[in-house]
C-alpha cells in the first residue's frame, strides 16, 4: 500500500491492522509456549501494551483461537474458488487447490501451531470449525471423484487420500519456520507435487504424457 | 495367551495388564474430551475405580501422556529395525518402515488424539520426546538419501518429504476410528502406497518396471 493510500486509512482500517498485529503476536506466543500455558498477559507483554489495551481488540484467548481457524477456512475457501475458476481436469483442480492452500497457510499461518488446538475452542466455535472442516473434506472428496471419473486420478479411497493430504498439510505449522531455508513457494510446489504424484494417473511433465496414457490403458485392464 | 499361561501370570504381569487398561481408558477419555479438559477423576470414573486405586498405576496425567509418546517411539523403533532386517533398496526399506509404523500406530494408538499434545508434557519428557523425534527424522532422512543414492527414489528434499509423510501419519489418530470402515491393514497399505508413489522412481508393480527404468534414464538427463 502506498503512502498516499496510508494517509487515507479509515479508523476502521487502522483498528483492523492493529487487531491483525495482536493476532500475529498471540499466534507467535502460543506457538512458542503452547496455547494452554500462555495467558493474555503474556501476549500483552510480548506486544508491549497493557492488558486493557489488548481488550480493545480481542475478548479472550478463545476468540484469538477461533480467528486462526476462521482464517484457515478463508484460505481453503479461496483455494477452491480460484482452482475452480482456472478449471481443468480433476487432477489439475486438485493440484491448484492444494498448492494455493499450502502457500496461503504457510504465508498467513505458517508458524501458527495452535491450529491443532481444536478442543480448546468454544463449543459454538468448535461446531463452526467442525462444519467448515466437513465441508472442505466433502469438496476435496468431490474433486477426487471428479478426477477418478475423468481419468486424471487413480481410483483410491477418496476419504483416505484426503485425510492423508490434510494431515501432511495441517502438520506444516508444526515444523515451518519463516526464517528457515524452505520458502512458502518451494513448500507449496514440492509438497503438492509429492502428494499429487501418489494420486495422478498421468505425470505432469508434457514429455511423459504419451507413456502415461499407455500406462493408464494398461491400468484399466 | 492360554488359560494355563494366565494362571502363571506373576503379580508384575497383572500389574502391567491393569496399568495398560488404565492407559487405554485414559487415552479414550482424553481423545473424546481433550487432554486439558479431562481430569484423572474423569478417567477413574470411566474405569469405575477410585482415584486412589488409579494412583497405584499412574502418578498423574503427564505420566500418561508421556507413556503414549514413549509407546509411539517404540513402534517407530520396531518399524525401522524390522525394515532394516528385511533389507532391500532404500525405497523398499522406506515402504516397510512406513507400513509397519502406520499399522502399529493404528493398532496401538489409533484413536489416541493426545499424541498431538507436546507442550503439555513435563519439560524433561518433552526433551526426551523431542530427541526421539529428531532421531527418527534423521533415520528417515538417511533411508531417503539411501534410496536416492541407489536410484530407487527421486531426488526430493529429504526433510520436506519426511515432514510431509510424518504429518500424514501423525494425523491418523485424529480421524481413525476402530469401529470405522477402514481397517488398520488397509490404512497402512494404502497410505504407504499413496506416499511412496510420490517419491519412488520405479513403480512397485513388476509389469511396470521396464517402462519405469526407461523413464528413470530420461529423468537423469
Amino acid at each position: 500500500m502506498s503512502r498516499w493510500n496510508n494517509a487515507l486509512q479509515t479508523s476502521a482500517e487502522i483498528q483492523k491492522l492493529k487487531r491483525d498485529a495482536v493476532l500475529r503476536e498471540a499466534g507467535r506466543a502460543f506457538s512458542e509456549r503452547g496455547y494452554h500455558s500462555t495467558s493474555l498477559d503474556d501476549v500483552a507483554k510480548a506486544l508491549g501494551v497493557s492488558k486493557g489495551t489488548l481488550y480493545n481488540y480481542v475478548k479472550d484467548k478463545q476468540e484469538i483461537l477461533w480467528e486462526f481457524h476462521r482464517l484457515a477456512g478463508e484460505i481453503a475457501e479461496d483455494s477452491f474458488s480460484s482452482a475452480r475458476a482456472q478449471g481443468g481436469s480433476g487432477a489439475e483442480m486438485l493440484r491448484n487447490t492444494l498448492k494455493h492452500f499450502i502457500y496461503g497457510l504457510t504465508q498467513e499461518l505458517g508458524a501458527c501451531r495452535v491450529l491443532m488446538e481444536f478442543n480448546a475452542l468454544r463449543p459454538e466455535d468448535r461446531l463452526k470449525a467442525s462444519k467448515l472442516r466437513d465441508a472442505f473434506e466433502q469438496a476435496y472428496v468431490e474433486l477426487i471423484e471428479l478426477g477418478i471419473a475423468d481419468g486424471s486420478l487413480r481410483a483410491v479411497d477418496p476419504k483416505l487420500a484426503i485425510f492423508t493430504f490434510m494431515g501432511a498439510i495441517n502438520w506444516v505449522p508444526r515444523w515451518y519456520s519463516p526464517s528457515g531455508r524452505l520458502t512458502p513457494e518451494y513448500i507449496a510446489e514440492t509438497m503438492t507435487d509429492l502428494l499429487l504424484r501418489g494420486l495422478v494417473r498421468k505425470p505432469a511433465a508434457p514429455g511423459r504424457r504419451a507413456a502415461a496414457r499407455k500406462q493408464a490403458v494398461k491400468d484399466r485392464r
